[in-house]
């Protein structure tokens, strides 16, 4: 359960309940997702949020799929399961299957392990990386 | 300065040597980076990290620039230099350049931002995402 | 559930009773809180973060209020529901409203970003910062 | 050394210029720091993040000292050296005396300590706090 | 519930089902945990970690049971609820009992703090420990 | 650089003075290091970190030995170099031998990738494990 009280669409209204709009039309789904109802407790959260996703999630020099990909790689680093759950779902959605969810998945483990034997051995920077 | 004392090219010797020369050929590069120099003073830990990152990070569903990507991203979100080095390096061969890794740093950031939104407000799950 | 025995109230004895008599009383609540009760399990680490959480976050420099915000933004950072949910309820008793909670978790998610932003980019401290 | 080329003020053109100007009036220094030099090789991340920080940061329901101490917080929690650097002296312009930084770090690092207890005992969430 | 489609014993086929034999022979248990069913949806994955596990954590210069208290550490320290109690419980079948689980979360506790400590006050690394 | 002035020994007086002479004593060296001068600038903290380390890692259960493994591996996990420093030299005092610090690091290693897999999957708890 949330800490906070969160903001159903039949009780939205103003900003909240044009973003809300906004969510479902470019999302193309017919019920907000708890994380911009609960979000959506402070406005200006809920709109700095959603202004700032969109820039940086659409189409640029990556493609959509390869963002989502990013994103549930951080996700899954910081253990963070709505996150993990509804970013996988988006790149689903964005042509990711099965076996490229798992082979992210390897990644994502194989990095957290070179990541600390770098860290533990404290291994130095080489001439050509700086 | 690593915490354990480095194996030098010249110092390797049986499994060591051949992994190294192993790790030139492959890579095209032709002095050992500090990494596998470090690590060689556990010649298992060499030998296993060696075998399991060609393993992980070769072309599959994913291809290996989205892969060498993914591993950026987590080595930013645990801070982690050498491997944010090393890897943004990596990448850039296989074809990243400056204005991807921009986004993709945009993404990471940004992910790291609504995980803690998602996890300080405690959002709980939807249905469809069960 | 906990990965050890916790002690109830009705069974502790000596040093943990003590304890819980004195949690209760200086914090005006008529039940331990399970956190207490689990760590009772070994009596010197009850004893030693009982006394230490009293001397760190009494009115000091920073008053109270102050200190359970700080508590409470590092809990949102480690993920640490127990924490969050405990320390929200703290932080409301000395005097944090709905709105104070809405700025801390935004100022929490901003600093998680700009933080990956820093590290990611691996910006150069100022001489002005050193 | 940062991993792109950072934008000198002198080079800095258009909108990035605009916004340098903006954030030398504002904070009040003559020299703009290497954080905005650094994410203005990206200009949407710049201009987002010198939005959004100022939004988050602004005096709202906290108080602005209080937003920097949070906002340290989490980056010693974080362990970003520049971020802990810039924010201890933006907290320190607002009113943060040295007494009141160690009495924040003994917080912080109390806090980090319980939370793996609360993690590591696998602590039930009490009733009252659902 | 896991991201993937787990494989059930009866539905494990070639390697996955021989390496499923494996672990409930060496580990001398009867039903194949869920931690490998679930990542057996990824055979190369699950043939990787099991045959690493196995090597890293077998006696050497340290015994079976520190390895299994280190291993403990870090997924407390990474709030990895399943690891923690998967861990726990191999570390007891090797002779932890519960005073020495009670020390080894004290110890974890403790670091947690000083690292914190030291990263919050940026302390200097002494000449002698480099 | 640290972020406080550090309390030399010539100027350390009443309690920190008396703190400084038993880590000296206490610890066979004949210098006190960074750590303990950089948080004597908070008095209180350092009696109560001296003190609270002393308990903690002290004989019992497990010998000092192990509780000095323990600590450098959530110090790696966290990849707090200095402590990773200072605990290993710790560790080295009391017995630890360069095949024991590999073996360490490969289970830390491990660990760090298991825990995220584990997440990364949202590997359900076994019934047998709760």
């Amino acid at each position: 359960m949330p800490i906070v009280k969160i903001v159903s669409e039949k009780n939205a209204k103003n900003k909240v309940k044009k973003i809300f709009e906004d969510i479902k039309k470019k999302r193309k789904i017919n019920k907000v997702p708890n994380f911009w109802k609960t979000i959506a407790s402070d406005p200006d959260t809920l709109e700095r949020t959603w202004t700032s996703l969109q820039q940086v999630m659409k189409k640029g020099s990556l493609d959509e799929l390869t963002k989502e990909l990013i994103y549930v790689a951080v996700s899954m680093t910081n253990s963070c399961e709505y996150c993990i759950r509804s970013h996988t779902l988006a790149a689903k959605k964005k042509g990711m299957n099965d076996k490229m969810l798992k082979e992210l998945i390897a990644v994502v483990a194989m990095a957290n392990e070179t990541n600390r034997l770098v860290e533990s051995y404290q291994v130095d920077v080489d001439n050509f990386l700086k």
